[in-house]
């Protein structure tokens, strides 16, 4: 049968790819390239064509670690020549701060004040670029802060200095009068032992102990909450709850294991759905932000059609949850498990209402309200009916 | 060889116990009871002899859900008159909002708004008790807080509810005058397939929006963040920095499955090595407080044995914690491995200094700084040798 | 729109649940019974309205541990009636050997004996009763054969004794002329810490070391293999490789943790999509046998609904399965993945030839070989569109 | 205080170490190389001075993929001459079939039959070397032969492939007349999504069906199977229990998560402990081979260090574990948990006795019995005052 037309991505889907992800070559810890670089310019042409709103960028994804002035104007030239030409956004872009072996103890919180000096360097360098290209967000994926041994990283320490940068940074776009905000990736290990701010939630507590905590927020991404075996939807509507989902980015896990960025829809397919549910329905505005890696097997068939297939699996699910939404038997069985009572406050009346009135623990039938159903079985079978297409 | 006294506590090393915890019958989801219950009296007195400082309990400890008045005063006498033949004291409270069915669903974030109401009421009506016994700490375990499935918890207002309910209980203590600080305790999941506030970094962000976020602390138990494949001393020491550790519970897990509860020195005893150094460098003040199961396997010598050998192993590795920071050699390897440097700001010297330094960036060696090593392994090592004790 | 006939169960779909799946009352570590205790007449006589095939059962199941003959009569008799009315039928049955405290160190591994030999004459009892009402498979959970600790249990001598109970299991039947064979539930941990033959590997392996490994195979179960991150089908498709696929437990499991039985469909669906596909392709005749706990938040409506709903989901996944399979551009896409090629012997022309064909080393274009694609990429998101039914 | 003698390792202690461990440059899935290339030889002498008994080598280690006859024979000339002025053996080798992109879906199970053939080629080839060098076991790693998604490997069909090259390979060596044995080293994951023959008891069940199983048996790697969350003590005393440990690597890992070769005491130092316990008093006679990682944010310092501190730190084990079995409180409390009981056998009377004997059914006190304390704690506290050496 026709592919339905709501699957084929359009700008308006505000579907952005890094250029690392099409850009992958396949080294892995066991292996070597598996597919040749990829120029940039190709990716912008390639993506554009595929119904892509815009790349994101490393700096070192657009010139080589230690380019010249030169060199790095050249690159940047084509690049943007290339979104001119496509009409690709550059909504976020980020720094690479961990393939270089300067960076082998990190950055932010290096060991070494010197490799912390330059980090900070390198970032500023590229906020100028972001920001001379559009971007709005910039991310900090603080892969390396971390450590293999306990005596190796004093944690409390590395989170004054993680603090110190963070605040300088918002220093600096504060007195350039940038229009960019930050957003952490959270991580819980690999490539290091134990990385700091492992989960959304403790980049979210982090960022409350900042100078100007409003300029940052996170930017998670699906297969590292995974990783520490959390839930993602649940994460994420925490980050939303705080204000703080800056940015998203979206891919497949299966399970807790190595980091496997599948394409969006690989691995848990469930989960994909509830995070398409809630972003649709909580007002995301940012971009759905694909950070995977094709699979090492493929050659670039494989890269173009994963690309176009994480587009493709989004509006699948985001077709899926509306349908749920939208089914009166699904409103119904939301009223059957109270989540209408849910959103009621507890104690609208106050505390000392609550405490004075007798139908809430006196006179309160504790065995009867244990034997009300919650009913839940029929509310999520209703919602594996509406992803499998089956209602 | 005779037992070093150093591992025979003693009041002072502020050892406390649950009531629940050698209480424990041996219920698990495949199979019943294989100890009968303990009487609270003997619990403290046989406490008291091993040479703890305190007791914690939660209501349903010390009387049986639903008991009257009167049953519950006379309760509370004879736990109140062993306390003072024993001089154990009762740091921390907690409330059941788990064991009975009519919390299937929740407490706080229950969808039934008559089971939140009488949550908080059982929640207030224990703080009463936990303040006339001298508690200082109330801690917080919605272990039921949560869902199996996607729809069954709108997790942005299921944290709504739980913002309302610790605000409440804020206003509580705070109209009352009571000296009391919530704890609040952080588990990934079991009982329920995800939990809201997994990680200690997820309830630290949590607390932030709270009318009164300074009564609001965390209690995080080594096990459970364990269960999400942390590193254990990493999210304490976060939570030390964050100055929300208001409370600790201390026991054993290997690894990531279900919530194993053994005794301290159990599981994973490089990271109860440094969560003890960690404890003791850091100036933490409260309780050092086991939350563990004696294995179902054993009868009361096993209960009590186990009890007396939480205790034991932290004295050996407090002994072992400070027997590695005073060795000169230790000393020389952390700075080998600049620390010290990690301690120095990274920009004291403020942004435009930083961005005007050629040192920084410029004329930065970058392949002789990636060239340095960090000498990281020599002082694992020593940290090893400190643990066995081959130093 | 009505559903569509071939999602309604029938008893040719061989689909069988225990009766401890729906009779579970929810008792899990922190919480008490939420529903009442189901009669067993009652549960055969709802599955069978259901559209199940049969039921399986622990001795305890169908009367109480510890039970006279009059009463253990008189309940099997009552059971026997509601098979006979109903027509279900009892392919498998199991011993009880982990909720009485007896057990609370194990059975055939206990390091009792006399607890061994209880354990024996129990099993060989209900075997009795088993093969009276038509099973024909035995299946062995060894949940508490296992250890929290490492002197605990003497791993190798316990394995003689798990060898010498299966090997006196086997005489029985093979004395008695029983048409019975057993199969052995591997499970990682809970309720012990460690257990013994943890996957379906080691249950395999173990299997060929009795002395009538011809009547013992595996019965695998969903969510156990997942609790150690393991991919189901693969190791589902290693247990029919060896001929040892007796029986399945179906069921669903949200990544490593708890043991959570949820209903089939559950947890990881695209697993349990090619877990349905390896059944349905590889010929496996056995039962669809459904191990799962209606979640403990419901009252009965979930409990049947989530009996029904294994089913259905079964069913589901059985057809998306069939129409991927004859899908053309699935063939097409498997031709390009080489899969016909992965059928081909490697060395059907013998060591000898393979050692003299140039082309396989001095000759090969191992730069050429390299860059071919595997097209794994288009081949999956085929597979992805079936199963969400998009193509 | 000086260091005890005993833990300076001579060759008589057997630890061998691969050539691509010290070797091993730093690159990971987001970094490039932090050390240079080692020369094999400097890794030899530098290996012996350190008072290993050997080392092993995968071919590509030795000499670059695709080298030419010449230089391969420089290499090895080199290589065997490093060998015979130090003393050192070479007791295993494997083959690198995973680098080469050309292994990029696997080696033995790939779905081209070409790169299979090529894959068994390039073994036979080491094999022969192996040989020569001295080797009696070889390791087959198959760390590619498994697959991301669901359709792109038929597992079944797979498995046959394994089954042949192994079969293969058996008739070379036995065509030959080498002594040499296969070990097969099983992995769950890492670089693939899912690897077969994934724990010790996949590999040990596929060995039964083969041709020449007495051929095979099992590589374990500590953090391999820690990797599934599995007991490693355990899993090795099954191969040992099956006659199937033919090579053993050590190293250190942190729980469910990517692949950390840590050094041998890294990790989960309990674990250890009862490894080498294990493997003391089982009688293991193969080389305690250590395949780990350097820490990459070390310099070559590290590097030996770290191959030290291998050694030494299973020596100290050893010695801990010798002290905790000639303890003659130890002895007895193995007596009060009963494991002389578990070493009798259930039913040396035969199943005739077991059924005629009421002392185990009919008249066995099962509340008396359920009352026993197994005494585990008390065990397993002595174990760990032995461990941490306060007793």
């Amino acid at each position: 049968m026709p592919d339905r037309p709501s699957y084929t991505p359009t700008p308006d889907d505000r579907f952005t790819f890094g250029l690392w992800t099409v850009g992958w070559q396949g080294v892995d810890p066991f292996g070597t390239a598996t597919r040749p670089a990829l120029d940039p310019v190709e990716s912008v042409e390639h993506l554009a064509s595929l119904g892509a709103y815009g790349v994101t960028f490393h700096d070192d994804d657009l010139f080589p670690f230690g380019a010249s002035d030169t060199e790095r104007e050249a690159a940047v030239k084509r690049f943007r020549d290339a979104l001119d030409r496509t009409g690709l956004k550059v909504p976020m872009a980020t720094t690479n701060l961990f393939t270089h072996p300067v960076f082998k103890d990190g950055a932010f919180t290096a060991n070494d004040r010197d490799v912390r000096r330059y980090a900070l360097r390198k970032t500023l360098r590229n906020i100028d670029l972001a920001v001379a290209l559009g971007a709005t967000t910039y991310v900090a994926w603080g892969g390396r802060e971390g450590a293999e041994s306990g005596a190796a990283k004093d944690v409390r320490t590395a989170l004054d200095r993680m603090k110190e940068a963070f605040d300088l940074l918002g220093d600096y776009v504060t007195e350039q009068g940038y229009d960019l905000r930050f957003a952490i990736e959270p991580k819980p290990n690999e490539p290091r032992g134990d990385i700091l701010l492992p989960t959304i939630g403790h980049a979210l507590a982090f960022i409350e102990r900042l100078e100007r905590p409003e300029l940052v927020g996170v930017n998670p991404e699906t297969g590292h909450e995974q990783m520490a075996g959390l839930n993602f939807p649940h994460g994420i509507a925490q980050a939303i709850w705080a204000g703080k989902l800056f940015h998203i980015d979206l891919n497949g896990q299966s399970g807790i294991k190595y980091d496997q960025d599948f394409r969006f829809g690989a691995g848990d397919l469930r989960q994909a759905f509830w995070l398409v549910d809630l972003l649709e329905t909580a007002g995301y505005q940012g971009p759905r932000h694909f950070d995977f890696k094709p699979v090492r097997t493929d050659g670039f068939d494989g890269v173009w059609e994963s690309a176009g297939n994480c587009m493709r699996n989004y509006l699948v699910l985001k077709e899926r949850s509306a349908a749920f939404r939208a089914d009166p038997e699904v409103c119904e069985a939301l009223r059957a498990s109270r989540l209408d009572d849910l959103a009621r406050p507890t104690a609208e009346d106050g505390l000392a209402a609550l405490l004075a009135d007798p139908t809430a623990y006196e006179d309160f039938d504790v065995t009867a309200a244990a034997e009300r159903s919650m009913a839940f079985e029929r509310l999520d079978q209703l919602a594996l009916d509406h992803l499998l297409g089956v209602r």
